[in-house]
C-alpha cells in the first residue's frame, strides 16, 4: 500500500478517535466541532430509535443533547480502507451502544463531516443465530418424548393466532411483508402475515402477463438468500412469483393466504390490537402487540370519479386491475395516464393486435433502462459493482449515508447525461407531442420516486412505440366525460373505446388505515411516503425523510412498511430492530417523532 | 507480504512455467522429470474425459502420450498465494485445454510434483450463463407473438417427454438426481427426472422421524445455492426435503413425481434408450440419449435371507422401509445390524419407550459426531474454515486432491487423536460388550465409506445408551432362525420379538441395473463403489477410484449417480460437462475405461 492510499484511512481514524472522545467525555461542544458547516447526521435507529436526518450542526447538537447520555455510544472504529476522491474522503466504520452494534459511512471535506450515518445491525444479547452462533439442529444425545422440528413447525402452526398471539401481525404478503417476516423469524418475533391472495407471490403472478421487473437483480435481491449467480438481470414476475414462495416456505413464516383483514381497533385496556380476519371462510381475531401495514407503496388505486363512467357499455377498470391484452385484439382501448404501469398495459395491448390510444395529462419522465442500469444503478448495483467488491449489502449503506436534503444534487449530473445519450429516443418522443420532464430541478426518476411515487417511465420499449405512432398519443388533454361507448377529451374530440384503463396511480398508503381501522386514525398518521419537498405531488414542510416509513408514527404500535426490493430489504432491517426492542421491553425513547402532515 | 510467504507462490509458478513448456513442446520426457517417484496425477476430466488417477511416473507418462496431443493443455498460472508446511507447497492453479477451461491443485515436495490434480470447470463457448453472462429475462422492445417466461415453461413441461425428447434421464429423484438436474439445466441439456414419490424431498421426508443430516451444513450446500447463514449445523430431515423441494422449483427442473421407472432398454438402430415409466397411472416411453442411476448409494436393501423369516407373527421389515418409533412402545424389539441405522432406530425406538436389543454381527467404528466434525472435517467444512477462506467450493478441490491410494495416511492421525478424546466412550462401549474398530488400517470412517459404504457409527446419542445399556447389546452373534414370536441367536440363545428390523445394509448399486435393464447389463456394469482396496467388502483389484461412479462405464451411454451431499455436489459438476459434451457432439475419447469387476 503506498502512502496516498492510507492516508485517508489514517484521516478517518483521527477523526473518529476524536469524535469519539469527545462522545465518551460528553463534550457536545468538541463533538459539533468536528461537523462542518454544512453536514447531515442520518441516524437508522442506533442513536435516535427512529429514522432521521440531522441536517447542520445546530440540529446535530439538538440530538446528541437529547440522545447521548442515554446512548453511550463507544468503540467507533474504522472498517476497511477509506478511500479518497475529489476532495472528499469516504469511510466505514463500526462502533457500539449501551444496548446495540452498528456500522457507519463517514464522508469527510476539509478536515470535517459532511456526511455521516449511524445504523444498528443488531441488538446485544439478541444476536441473530447465524454463522457460528446457529443452531445445531439435531438435538444430539437421545430424549424420551421430544419434538422433531416438523412437529414444532407443525405446532406453531396449529397455536398461533388460536392459543398463542403473535406479537406482530403484517397485513399484505408481498415482498415487503414477506421479507419483514423473515427478519423478525430470525430474531425470534412471532409473526403472522396475512395476505387476502391463497399463495405466496401471488401478487406478482396475478399482475398483466409481459411484466418484468424493471430494477435489475443486483438491486432485488432478498434477505439473507440471495438470487443464484445465474437469476435473469429483470426476472419475470412468475419466476419472481415462484421464488417469494419459496422464500416464505424455506424462512417458515407463518402465512396467512387466503385471509382478508377487515377490522383492526387497538384495545387501550389490553393494549393489543384486535384484528379481525376472515381465513377460509372462518373469521379469527389476531391479538399482537404491533401492527404493520405492508400493503405497497403502489397498492391503494386511485381512480378519478369521471362524468358519465356508470353509462360506459365497454369494460373500464383501474390498472392494477388490468387482467392482461389477450381478450383486447383489435378492440380500441384507452388508456389514461402515461407512467410506468400506462406505458406497459399500452405495449402489451399493442403487441396482441389492439387499437390504443394513450390520454398524457401532464409530462412524464422517460428513463430508458439501459441508461438507468449504467448512469444511475451502475456503481451500486451491477455486476462490475460486485466485481469491485461492492456488494447489495455495502451498497444499500451507500445509498442511505447520502442525506435526502443533498440527494438531488448527486442525480442531477446523471440525468443531464441521460438527455445527451438517448437525446435520440428524446427528441423523436417531442415531435410524437410527448411532454417530457426530467423533475422539477432536473433530478429524474429516483428522486419522482423518493418524493411523489409517481411520474416517470422506465423505458423497457414502449417509448419506441409512443415515438412510432404505433400506440397512438393524445398528450396534454384529459378525458372529460365517458360516453356509452366511447371518451370525450377535453379539447372536444372524441375516441372511440371498448375498452378504457384508469392507469392513474395510487394514493398514500394510509388510505388502507381509514378503510381498515377508521378515518381518524389514518388522519393522525397523516400523508405516508414523500419528503415534504414542495415539488409537485409532494407538499411540505420539508421532513427529510420518507413520511411514516419504517418508522415510529403518530399511533402508537402501528407501522407502515414498503417500498421496492431494494427498500423492503434494507428497511427492514430497522422496523425488525425496532419491533424486537419492544418485545424484549428495551427503553426505545423516540427521537423527534415526526409530527403528520396532511390527510390522504 | 514477506519473502517467505511469496516463496512458495514463485517456487509453483516456477514448476508449473516449466511443467507447460514441456507439455507445449510435447517433451513427456522433460514433463515427467517434474514429477517426484512418488506421485499422483488425478484428473477429473479435463485431460482424460474420466475420473482417473495415474499413480506413478510412468502411468503419468502413458496418459501423457495417449493424450497430449489431443489435450492440448496451455496458460497454466498460479491462482492466488502458495503456501508450505512440513515442506510441501500446496498450490492452485487455472489452466485450459482446447476445448475446456479448468482448476487444479499442486503439491510440492522436494521441488517435484506429489500431487497433481486438473478438474475442468468449463466447456469453451458452452459456458453457464451466470453472472456477466446472465440472460436479461425480461426482453426489452416490444415484440408481438411473444411468450412469457410462465408460458415457455408451461410450454415445455407439456411437450418434453412427449412431442420433444430430453436428452437425460435420471432415474432417481432425491438429492443426487437433483442436484445432477440442476447443473444440466444450466448447460442446456434437456432431462427429466423419474421420481417415484410424489414430491422433491420425499426420500427424506419418508424416513424415521427423529432423523437429521449426520453431515454438518458446510459439508452439505447444494450447487448454485448455498443455505443462508442460520441453516442448523444438522438439519432435520423435514427442513432437508422442503429444501430439495423449493431448489427443484426454483432451478426448474422437470420433475416428474409419482413416476416409476419400470424397464429400460437401449436400442442400438436409434441409439436411444427406451425408458418405460408409469405417471400417474399413464404409461409413457421415454426416449433419451443418455440414462443416469441415482437411486443412492444405501438405496437397493441388502435383506438376509434367515431361516423361519416367513413364519414370523410379528412385524418385520428392512431399515428402510421402518416407519419410525411411534408404534412400538412397550413392545420388544430386536434390531440386526450395527451401523447408523441400526443405532438410529434403536435410540428412537428407546425414546418412544420400546425394549430394544441390538444384534451385532462383526465390529463397528463408532465416530462421535463432534470429534468427528472438530477432527475430521473442521479443517475444511466448517465456520472456522470459512473464517479462513476455505469455502465449500474450495475444500471440495482440497479433498479430490488427495490421491486415493494415500487418503488413509492423511486419516490415520485423525483416528488416533479420537482414539485418545473418546476413550472413556470407548472403553465403556467395551465393558458393555460392543465390538469397536477404525477401520482394518485404523484409518477411519471416510474410508470405510469409500471402501465399502458401511461399518460404521457417526455417533449422534445412541452409543451412550448401548454403553449404559438402555439398548440392549447381544454382539458376537447373528440370527440363525426366526421363530413364530422370537428370534434364535447363533450362540442357541432365544429372544422374543414384536418386532424385527434388518439394519443390514445396502448392496450395490447395479442390483437397480439388473432390476431394470437386465442382469448382463448389471453384470457388464459390475460393482459400483469400492476403490477394489482388498479390505473386508472392498474386493481387489485396486482401481483407484470409485468403481462406475459418474464417469463412462462398461454400457455406453449409461452412468451412475450418487453419494453423499458433498460428493453429489461436486461429482454432478463433472458428470454433468461430461454429458453436455456428448450432447454437443465433442470428441470425448475415454483414457482407459475402467474393466467391470465382481458382478453384485
Amino acid at each position: 500500500m503506498t502512502d496516498l492510499s492510507t492516508h485517508p484511512t489514517q484521516a478517518a481514524s483521527l477523526w473518529l478517535a476524536d469524535f469519539s472522545s469527545a462522545l465518551a467525555r460528553q463534550d457536545i461542544d468538541a463533538a459539533i466541532a468536528l461537523f462542518g458547516a454544512e453536514s447531515y447526521w442520518r441516524d437508522l435507529v442506533a442513536f435516535t430509535w427512529n429514522i432521521r436526518t440531522q441536517e447542520g450542526p445546530e440540529a446535530i447538537r439538538a440530538m446528541l443533547k437529547a440522545r447521548l447520555a442515554d446512548v453511550q455510544p463507544s468503540a467507533f472504529a474504522v472498517d476497511g480502507q477509506a478511500t479518497e476522491a475529489e476532495g472528499v474522503i469516504d469511510a466505514w466504520f463500526t462502533f457500539e451502544t449501551a444496548v446495540a452494534r452498528g456500522r457507519g459511512h463517514l464522508r469527510l471535506r476539509d478536515g470535517k463531516a459532511w456526511t455521516f450515518l449511524t445504523t444498528m445491525t443488531e441488538l446485544k444479547g439478541y444476536e441473530e443465530h447465524t454463522n457460528e452462533r446457529r443452531v445445531k439442529g439435531a438435538e444430539h444425545g437421545v430424549q424420551r418424548g421430544r419434538k422433531s422440528w416438523l412437529e414444532k413447525r407443525q405446532d406453531e402452526e396449529a397455536t398461533l393466532g388460536f392459543s398463542e398471539q403473535p406479537y406482530v401481525v403484517i397485513i399484505g404478503g408481498g415482498q415487503g411483508g414477506i421479507v419483514l417476516g423473515a427478519r423478525l423469524r430470525r430474531l425470534g418475533v412471532p409473526t403472522i402475515i396475512v395476505e387476502k391472495n391463497p399463495r405466496p407471490g401471488d401478487s406478482w403472478r396475478n399482475r398483466y402477463k409481459s411484466l418484468c421487473l424493471h430494477d435489475p437483480v443486483w438491486y432485488d435481491h432478498l434477505p439473507y438468500l440471495p438470487f443464484p449467480n445465474d437469476w435473469p438481470v429483470f426476472a419475470p414476475k412468475d419466476k419472481i412469483g415462484d421464488w417469494l414462495e419459496m422464500y416464505t416456505k424455506v424462512m417458515e413464516l407463518n402465512y396467512w393466504g387466503s385471509t382478508t383483514a377487515t377490522k383492526a381497533v387497538f384495545n387501550e385496556t389490553t393494549q393489543e390490537w384486535e384484528v379481525s380476519v376472515k381465513r377460509a371462510g372462518r373469521d379469527i381475531v389476531l391479538r399482537p402487540k404491533q401492527l404493520v401495514f405492508a400493503l405497497g407503496v403502489s397498492g391503494y388505486p386511485n381512480t378519478p370519479k369521471v362524468p358519465g363512467a356508470e353509462t360506459f357499455k365497454g369494460e373500464q377498470h383501474h390498472s392494477s386491475r388490468h387482467p392482461g391484452p389477450e381478450a383486447y385484439a383489435g378492440k380500441q382501448c384507452v388508456v389514461l395516464g402515461s407512467n410506468n404501469s400506462a406505458h406497459d398495459i399500452c405495449a402489451a395491448l399493442w403487441e396482441h393486435g389492439a387499437d390504443v390510444t394513450m390520454i398524457q395529462r401532464s409530462s412524464t419522465h422517460i428513463a430508458p433502462s439501459d441508461s438507468l442500469m449504467e448512469l444511475a444503478l451502475g456503481g451500486l448495483y451491477s455486476e462490475q459493482a460486485v466485481k469491485n467488491g461492492i456488494d447489495h449489502h455495502t451498497a444499500d449503506l451507500v445509498f442511505a449515508s447520502v442525506p435526502y436534503k443533498i440527494m438531488h444534487t448527486f442525480h442531477i449530473p446523471v440525468y443531464d447525461a441521460m438527455k445527451k445519450r438517448d437525446a435520440d429516443l428524446y427528441s423523436r418522443l417531442e415531435k410524437a407531442g410527448f411532454m417530457l420532464d426530467f423533475g422539477v430541478d432536473g433530478s429524474g426518476l429516483f428522486m419522482k420516486y423518493l418524493r411523489r411515487g409517481s411520474g416517470y417511465y422506465i423505458d423497457v420499449g414502449a417509448s419506441e412505440l409512443v415515438a412510432n405512432g404505433s400506440i397512438k398519443l393524445r398528450s396534454g388533454v384529459n378525458i372529460e366525460r365517458v360516453n356509452e361507448r366511447s371518451v370525450t377529451l377535453s379539447d372536444g374530440t372524441e375516441l372511440p373505446a371498448d375498452l378504457l384503463v384508469y392507469a392513474t396511480g395510487y394514493g398514500s398508503m394510509n388510505g388502507w388505515l381509514a378503510d381498515l381501522i377508521s378515518p381518524e386514525v389514518a388522519d393522525k398518521v397523516g400523508k405516508c411516503w414523500g419528503l415534504g419537498s414542495d415539488t409537485p405531488k409532494d407538499p411540505g414542510p420539508w421532513e427529510g425523510e420518507l413520511r411514516n416509513m419504517w418508522k415510529p408514527t403518530q399511533v402508537k404500535n402501528l407501522w407502515i412498511h414498503g417500498g421496492n426490493l431494494h427498500q423492503s430489504r434494507h428497511y427492514s432491517q430497522f422496523l425488525a430492530l425496532q419491533l424486537k426492542a419492544r418485545m424484549e421491553g428495551l427503553a426505545t425513547p423516540v427521537y423527534e417523532l415526526a409530527p403528520s402532515h396532511h390527510r390522504r
